[in-house]
């Protein structure tokens, strides 16, 4: 059974999940780049549904049945998951250390039964789709009053972090709000008590003044290269209408345009880069229950948005030992060359 | 000219380097793993020493010149320097936004001769050589009262950062605190505050006593995996006398001791694991000059390490977007091979 465990000095919590080792690639003692899983023993594709744990939620055809052909967007828990629901949650020290256990979720989205479309080659109502399926799932944990935070991310490639090639996202659920999201709301909190303004919204009117940064903008997104980008064609999509919740309504409302946003951006960067494997995250607020102690300003201090990174660096002894990243790209470059104009 | 640039919500600074984007397999767009640099085109080997900057210091026959073969080790300035103490200090404000000039220092020091000796092939004389050469550097760069932090690191392999594959080590000076760096510096303050007793000590005691995350012990130094290690067979090296920097007379006594443990676990680490690629870095207290606001119970509170890992897992978006970290192999585990015993 997996557990987290807590750094005595920074407060990191780390998960110690053995059963992922039997993962397939997941623990590699010498990298390799075998990049596809091949579709006929892909677990993700179509007739394939046994090979996976049952499905959670699907969008299908209603004459089919769960676990069967006949779906576009499905829902399954991930087969070696980093954090269980099924575990009691329970909290205790070991000397000087503190410890608590695996609880939690760990979803896996499948974008569309195609094998080899990624989002940059998929309809916006594909898209769209499965934004709205993230949404869901991710309002359903929040639900559940033991878990702090859920995270919807995505690796696309080997070298991302990806197991399997056919299109998927994940969502995990945690019972502490991590320490890096922790880092950014206290940051936004900080800035609002001495301006009370969001300091996202602030970065947003910066980024459209200056121009120089900016990637795309349509109705109701924004996505620019950040001004102290840690990684090379680092690309921030942030809407533009104030909210700290990705699972709402009013931003159900936005998902077709943000389908059309993201598609348009992953294909600059795909074009720009020639396909390149990357990871991105949506943050959000965390829970809110009032027996957590509230975040007392954060409906106005905070502002959810998406963070992608193509992975082209390497990330060294000088990152890891000092949390200061070397990025040979400004993005004032980057943000030129992925809008093309 | 590279500069440094603030992240308006989390404070975390980033280095613009676009010089580095020239350094060979800087900018990789597809990951490739040509993993050694061909000695004959090797610029650290003897005989090549006009192919890197002018050397800043070397340990060489006395009866030969400077950037000639006839040396033992070899400091030079990095070609592609992150950070220069050519440029002004210089700090202002663009907007939101915060920018210093990309002031520092950034050496490289060979190793030894040798293309292919590691530090687990090297003689103990060897190892202390290169290990007092550290020392001496980073108390020079430390004399510089613009400069906050110096950070020695290793980079073993392509995967691990290390562009060539000659054993060399690098020192990075900053004018500014890492961010990772400070909050262990505020981490063993506040525990300090609490307890007035050094968390690293404390550590100490507690596996000294469990003794199953263990690797290995010797007359000044001991070797662990930690409780909560981010990575599969992360082991910290620590001193066993309380102290808080690396480059002082005290520490100077014991680099024998400290060679010797070094050559025993990256032995261990390559026996186990088939030579790895890994990192491992230096932590030490930050420059203390009194105009920079002292620390002020950091003589008691910090204790000085080594951090080191083997680069096994990939990093993927869930580590980027939380700064949780899951690991696979517990460090019991871990330690329980690595001692081999």
């Amino acid at each position: 059974m997996g557990e987290l465990r807590k750094d005595p000095v920074l407060g990191r919590w780390v998960i110690i999940a053995q059963e992922r080792s039997s993962r397939p690639g997941a623990f590699v003692r010498k990298p390799h780049h075998e990049d596809k899983t091949d579709p006929a023993r892909c677990p993700f594709c179509l007739g394939h549904e046994s090979e996976t744990p049952h499905e959670v939620f699907s969008v299908r055809d209603k004459r089919t049945k769960p676990n069967t052909p006949g779906w576009g967007v499905r829902v399954v828990p991930n087969k070696f998951p980093a954090l269980d629901e099924k575990h009691r949650l329970m909290k205790k020290g070991r000397g000087v250390y503190d410890m608590m256990t695996g609880f939690g979720a760990h979803e896996v989205v499948i974008e569309s039964p195609n094998h080899h479309h990624e989002a940059k080659d998929q309809t916006i109502g594909q898209i769209t789709s499965w934004l709205e399926v993230l949404q869901l799932r991710v309002g359903e944990m929040k639900k559940n009053e033991k878990i702090r935070y859920a995270l919807i991310f995505k690796n696309k490639g080997r070298t991302a972090g990806a197991s399997i090639s056919h299109p998927h996202h994940q969502i995990i659920a945690t019972p502490v709000t991590p320490k890096r999201v922790r880092e950014e709301l206290v940051g936004a909190m900080d800035y609002f008590k001495l301006k009370e303004r969001c300091v996202f919204c602030d970065i947003l009117d910066e980024e459209r003044s200056y121009g120089q940064r900016i990637v795309y903008e349509n109705e109701d997104y924004i996505s620019f290269c950040p001004y102290a980008s840690r990684f090379p064609y680092e690309i921030w999509i942030v809407p533009k209408a104030h909210g700290i919740d990705f699972h709402t309504q009013s931003v159900k409302k936005s998902l077709p345009s943000l389908a059309g946003h993201m598609k348009h951006v992953l294909k600059r960067l795909s074009d720009v880069l020639g396909d390149p494997e990357y990871n991105y995250l949506i943050h959000v607020a965390p829970n809110r229950f009032p027996r957590f102690g509230y975040w007392k300003t954060i409906e106005d201090d905070y502002h959810w948005h998406i963070e992608l990174f193509p992975r082209l660096t390497i990330v060294a002894g000088f990152e890891w030992g000092t949390g200061f990243y070397i990025n040979p790209i400004p993005p004032e470059q980057a943000a030129r060359e992925l809008r093309g104009k």
